[in-house]
């Protein structure tokens, strides 16, 4: 079956791409089987990974390359092995992943954590095992496998739930993996897509305390009507670190830059305390010494966006408990524009391109 | 009420003491107290704390001090206060620890982690709220405060259960708060003092499976003998990290050496697992990047020795268990020779002065 729609979208095709050179074009989608969704974007958030990827941060890029794994709009063909029900005009969305190999052999994937997957395929910037390349949304229409898709629940807007669908899980995963919720103080530290994110999803999750940790002031009001009790602007504040020491349970720290105050930052656990990063500095991390753990018995991890029963129950959280997030539409023409306001730290708090 | 007996023991008087430099000399013990224990020694570990601390590696050391923090004897004299029903000529062990402030609007002590508590004193090298220090065991006798003096199971020997008090609750608490048991496969990195009791807790605790982790392949049969079900050997398999990666939930490092492989370390986890640092470097960490807790979603962790009630746990666990140490006796006379031998690496796989 041929489709009477076109995949067309903004391409990057060398590292220069990120200073807003993307150039808008017809590409090659994954080849269709019958376990896919095609999908008629209507909403692409705009990721921080978009931004690595566009530049080779991560390692190289398989140019050219269409990113975007915020994808909301609608199914507009459906694989007959789809075993999720979703049909034809339903709203749904994609996230950061969009394969695992799904084997009951595999410890992932039996285990529920597909995100781990060793075979795991990005939304974009990968290969399928057929030799096919993922292409995200940027663009007009989107091709993901149906294990991958899911339909957003009624109460949320698709602006909304464009930038849930990573920037939102990848807070939320760690948030609930860590005991986020009655009884806890939670940290989250650079206020922008994923940690305005971090915000709402403390406090809906029933946290104590939130508190939100950005560098300047600036951000102080909007963190505080997000939902935040108190904010920490490091720069304006010398001695933030003793100030603030041993105060949070749980610290999820959205900041990519290799040169944050790690051990500083670490100094706000509690004893018994857990730091997660998600950002994912292209550098190594700051200096560590081993004392920073020892001392209070704490811990730091990573988290990897989410996994599939993760972002279904964000989804619903996010529905029940009313979740806003502060997002700009952008129209898709602008995405250009709008990768470079992104990277320039504009972005108050996430940008959804709006075909 | 004087005393009959003396506070004698090896002194160092300055960073050379590490070199096999400590003096015998009377000292100074802590101010006596209704709250507190005299102990005849009878037996005192070796601790790798003692030669950090003899040399000034993590920080001044408040000279004269006299080291020695895995102590057994027997009591001689019991202050009034006493709250554990410890009789004169009770056979006693003191760990790492000798003081916290116990308050009970204290979140560390209230919650049985007396080893967190901002005012926890060290067993040497520490100073008493009313500015007496905290002197060790490798003396005749040693005055300690009854809430950190345990009782020994009669079925433990004390040259055995001396090196338990420090050496084996470091090992023994982050192996139990992290899941050690039935269905876990769990590597003990560097195996000397610490990591000796690393595999034999761990088996005792019933995890599927062992993995001893040192450089070279001079200590495969002692590991295998102690119980280890695999043995690697690092600087004989130039492929280990690969040829082991994601096999392990949860390793436990006793390496105090910062130019360990932390990030090959890191490999041999699986996804979600849990790597402890128990080894303190006097130096930073070996350079880390994000990416290696976020692609599999595991942790890094410190853990300090343990609280008071694992250190119970421990006790009745290897008498259950017929925990065996592999210890070498060494008469308490000849204390300089044993520290040289054992910052040598010579120890297998502790020593216990004797008196």
């Amino acid at each position: 079956m041929s489709t009477d729609y076109k995949f067309v979208g903004w391409l990057g095709k060398d590292s220069d791409a990120v200073h807003g050179k993307m150039v808008w074009e017809e590409f090659e989608p994954k080849t269709w089987t019958e376990d896919d969704v095609d999908i008629e974007i209507t909403h692409s958030g705009i990721c921080g990974s978009d931004l690595h990827t566009l530049r080779s941060g991560w390692g190289p890029t398989l140019y050219p390359v269409c990113v975007g794994h915020e994808i909301v709009g609608k199914a507009v063909r459906v694989g007959k092995n789809n075993k999720k029900g979703i049909k034809v005009g339903d709203r749904v969305g994609v996230g950061a992943q969009s394969l695992s190999c799904l084997k009951p052999e595999c410890e992932e994937c039996s285990a529920g954590i597909e995100n781990h997957c060793a075979s795991m395929v990005g939304t974009y910037n990968g290969k399928y095992p057929d030799g096919s390349k993922s292409m995200g949304g940027y663009a007009m229409y989107h091709r993901a496998p149906s294990h991958f898709v899911f339909k957003i629940p009624d109460a949320i807007p698709s602006p909304d739930a464009a930038p849930m669908m990573c920037g939102g899980v990848t807070v939320y995963s760690p948030l609930k993996q860590n005991g986020c919720g009655p009884g806890k103080k939670v940290g989250i530290i650079g206020v922008g897509g994923l940690g305005h994110f971090g915000v709402l999803f403390a406090k809906a999750m029933g946290a104590d305390k939130v508190v939100g940790i950005s560098r300047n002031s600036n951000k102080r009001d909007d963190v505080l009507k997000m939902g935040a009790d108190e904010y920490i602007a490091t720069d304006d504040e010398p001695d933030w670190a003793s100030k603030h020491a041993k105060t949070l349970d749980l610290i999820v720290c959205t900041v990519s830059s290799p040169k944050m105050p790690l051990m500083d930052y670490l100094s706000l656990l509690r004893v018994k305390g857990t730091f997660i990063q998600v950002g994912a500095p292209e550098d190594k991390l700051p200096d560590l010494t081993a004392f920073a753990f020892i001392g209070k018995g704490c811990k730091m991890g990573g988290s990897l966006i989410g996994a599939p029963s993760e972002i279904e129950e964000m989804l619903q959280l996010a529905a029940d408990k009313k979740v806003k997030p502060w997002i700009q539409e952008v129209p898709m023409k602008d995405a250009n524009k709008a990768i470079v306001d992104m990277e320039a730290g504009k972005a108050r708090y996430r940008y959804t391109l709006v075909n």
